[in-house]
């Protein structure tokens, strides 16, 4: 039994003249009985009188509720029955989006799933933004007194607060249970989603040297970070390990199994940046950054995240010259994510539209018939240069065609060549071969959705036998899940966080001579990808 | 260096791409490097973005102020320079009064000394109906929910909170300094104001067995408290032992020297209960309870705390039969206070006006003129019984005569007989005698005023030599003050409790018995008090 909250048996003998120590006291001491360390075990002090009610209404005994705090025992509450569900949420508090699922700690089935939109977003649509927003006023103190605290940070807090209890109350509704059942939270997030959630100022989070105010801060309660929960839950942030590189991938590294075995795996996890993690049980490596745009809906003028209208899969037949596309709930498409557009660029690829600079063919120079023809109904010259037509007007959602322009191409391009430049610059740092990894574990919106043979054809990952890839979903979100009920896994997040090597690529020469390289589909040495046609106008 | 608040300087290394650890961890790295132990440091969630902030602001070096919370270090701020001072306030949160001194915790030196009426009086001069205040709401409650908050209590609370935060500001006034400059706060209190100060229902403190919440409420900061020094300010909690035997008795077993020898000595302390130690480094026995009323004010109709206008010096000439006293501030006679009253009755026992039951004699019952003449002028019959004028009306202030009623003396009959007997009864439990004990402290107000020669004649104190009696004032706030500057006496307060055998004579049969063997002056066995004549007017 290691769940986050602890259920334990206790039974005190009843107060009397000869033992008259305090409710508190007496409880403490049958607690610490029961576990059996020389922890000090401390309750809150807005619970005690209702901790010791609740011990005294229970006849002195009955189940207490504890955390593991490292350094000592939390005591938050007293039952008179020993509960068959503790609820926990596990949080993925995304820059984009917030994922949770409520879990029972004792037996880690998940109850309920529930996830929104960050409602940030209206004060910034990516993080750099909201930094802006938050140190605003800050930024116009002439000195900086220690106490200023800048409204913008305030608003920050309270939108991803009230965000986070919308949430919470959804999961509970879910559960038909009140928020107030739900007795611990486990958060992964990225470094400055944790500093907006703390109220911490992040000011220098994206000035160098990318200094984080904390990247440990541990195990808080609920009421302090005035969350619509148990008001003594306690509430884990998985560790970061720099501004760049946060608890969102650490619980991602957890939730992997790369640090399980003595082979070493790979870990690559494409939210809003893109961050890659190798390593085995002994050692491991990362890197992550402001390595070009993500695929999260952020690339192309017409890129959304996955979701209703958002396409998803693309084909286009190299022979025929005919379309195929989904979208997600089959319904006209409004846009594209990003799974459907490495689809498409991996099409146009294989269908010569686009050369293997990314750039789309003039089809004035076509001189196959079929192609022509498609190219004709397809590429047009829209207000800022070439553009595709994914969808034309008359079949897409209100009437708006889905165009892929040549500047979406062109990020994506960067996009792709950064992420295999990430690959094989952090693969360098250890001396090893794509061949030696006995896994690529692809995570996020993306890891779910991708189909790695055509990010393979991009060129964007390396073209090994598929059955390496495993798509494994949202790996932040399952780690915090392992949090709640693993005592191991709590154990795992501070040994990860002292193994970890981190690679800063922005000032990686080494990064950018790959960077280069890779900017060509495949890339500029075909052989590295022996299963892709290489089709180069020029040769 | 061993203060509550210690400073401690620290330097850390710049922050750069290959050292881009988080401010805080930065912070708290370099702190530990200093400190030398295992514990883990931390700082409160609120308090860190202006740690971070001002560790950068003084260019991650200066004097980082930590606190010892026993497991685990607390980190509350960090200063560029060295201070020369460090301010703490050292409290006595009496029923009555507080009395409080700001202490430069560095060098010991008192800044600043205050006290206040404790205006939680306006909803009961005594624990008992202050209780009943507190818990009013509660005993209407048909059953009990844990939350349930009285309003009672709510008010009690900010009652007491508000009284002190007024008396932090006056200390700071004083001092010319804001109250946010004190650092730390130590409380030694009774169970049950501690109770009311921290929101803790009292119901339990005054039915039998006597439960307080707790008795180990530990360091808590300023903050949770809502109390107005430096909201991240640890404020120490003196340890009690239960509801009748409170922490302010536990500074004052600290600040008697009680457990310095190998000698026995004796702790009397008498405020609002009467409370009574025996022990040395070893061993320590305690009692304390409702033996019978008090000598702060509230025994007499006419007796109140020593203060302006409170007779606390009286005198008969049991030749000439002249009255004379004095009061506090030489004002004209308000009241008795009870240094006045134990004189009074001493006088009035030795002058053969009250006999040895500490009845007023029949004046026409009188043989002797100049005695006769005496009570004629002083010995009266008041609305409920007889009554002896100490002063005039003409001379007191307010044109009202300070009186002194059967009534009044029965009273005080019942304190000096049950603290005989406590004194008696307790040191019975360890097999020895008054002369075994190297010093008798006497603390309190009671303490600091009274003439021990005159206690004796009553009977109240054991007839030894005048030299065993050490008056040593207000021990709880002085206990108070060294922990806010000396380790050792933190340390010692665990280990005061740990070692003390509790004695409760509430339902102590040899108690009763020795209790009735003192209701006379000196004693039914006059033997016991060979320096005090005894009157017997029935021998």
């Amino acid at each position: 039994m290691s769940s986050f909250v602890r259920p334990l048996a206790v039974r005190a003998a009843c107060p009397s003249l000869a033992d008259n120590s305090g409710d508190l006291d007496r409880l403490i001491r049958a607690v610490r009985e029961v576990l059996g360390d020389d922890r000090p075990v401390e309750a809150p002090l807005a619970r005690v009188s209702i901790l010791c009610r609740c011990f005294r209404g229970a006849g002195f005994q009955g189940t207490a509720l504890v955390s593991d705090l490292g350094d000592r025992w939390l005591l938050t509450d007293f039952l008179a029955e020993r509960p068959k569900t503790l609820m926990g949420v596990a949080l993925d508090l995304g820059t984009t989006q917030l994922e949770a699922t409520l879990v029972n700690m004792i037996d880690g089935q998940i109850l309920a799933r529930a996830n929104r939109i960050n409602d940030q977003i209206e004060y910034g649509s990516d993080i750099l933004s909201r930094i802006h927003f938050a140190t605003a006023s800050r930024r116009l103190q002439k000195s900086l007194e220690p106490a200023f605290i800048d409204p913008g940070l305030v608003t920050l807090q309270e939108v991803i607060r009230d965000c986070l209890n919308n949430l919470l109350a959804e999961l509970a509704a879910q559960a038909d249970v009140e928020p107030g059942a739900i007795r611990a939270l486990a958060v992964a997030g990225n470094t400055t989603m944790i500093h907006f959630l703390l109220g911490l100022d992040p000011y220098h989070l994206c000035r160098e040297p990318y200094i984080p105010m904390l990247n440990q801060p541990g195990i808080l309660r609920a009421e302090e970070l005035r969350l619509a929960l148990h008001p003594a839950a306690p509430v884990w942030i998985m560790p970061s390990i720099g501004s760049y590189f946060g608890g969102d991938l650490i619980s991602g590294i957890l939730a992997s199994g790369l640090t399980d075995g003595d082979e070493p795996r790979m870990l690559i996890d494409v939210g809003t940046n893109a961050e890659v993690v190798v390593g085995n049980r002994e050692w491991l490596i990362a890197c992550a950054g402001a390595a070009g745009p993500a695929l999260e809906g952020g690339v192309a003028r017409m890129g959304m995240r996955a979701g209703p209208g958002a396409i998803d899969r693309v084909n286009i037949d190299p022979l025929r010259f005919e379309l195929s596309y989904s979208t997600i709930g089959n319904v006209p498409a409004r846009g594209i994510c990003g799974s459907g557009l490495i689809d498409l660029v991996a099409a146009l690829y294989l269908s010569r539209i686009i050369d293997i600079q990314g750039r789309l063919r003039d089809p004035v120079l076509e001189s196959d018939p079929d192609r022509l023809a498609f190219m004709g109904d397809r590429v047009i010259e829209s207000g800022s240069g070439r553009a595709f037509v994914v969808v034309p007007a008359a079949e897409a959602s209100g009437d708006e065609p889905v165009l892929l322009e040549q500047l979406d191409l062109d990020a994506l391009m960067r996009s792709k060549a950064a992420m295999y430049a990430i690959l094989t610059t952090l693969l360098g740092q250890v001396g090893l071969e794509f061949s030696d990894l006995r896994e690529i574990c692809v995570a996020g919106a993306f890891g779910g959705h991708i189909d790695p043979q055509r990010a393979v054809t991009l060129g964007m990952l390396p073209d090994l036998d598929l059955s390496v890839y495993r798509g494994i979903g949202n790996s932040s979100l399952q780690g915090a899940e392992r949090v709640l009920c693993e005592g191991a896994a709590r154990r795992a997040c501070a040994e990860i966080v002292a193994r970890i090597t981190y690679v800063e690529l922005n000032v990686n020469q080494e990064f950018m001579i790959r960077f280069s390289g890779s900017r060509f589909i495949p890339h500029t040495d075909p052989s590295l990808f022996p299963s892709v046609p290489f089709y180069n106008e020029n040769s």
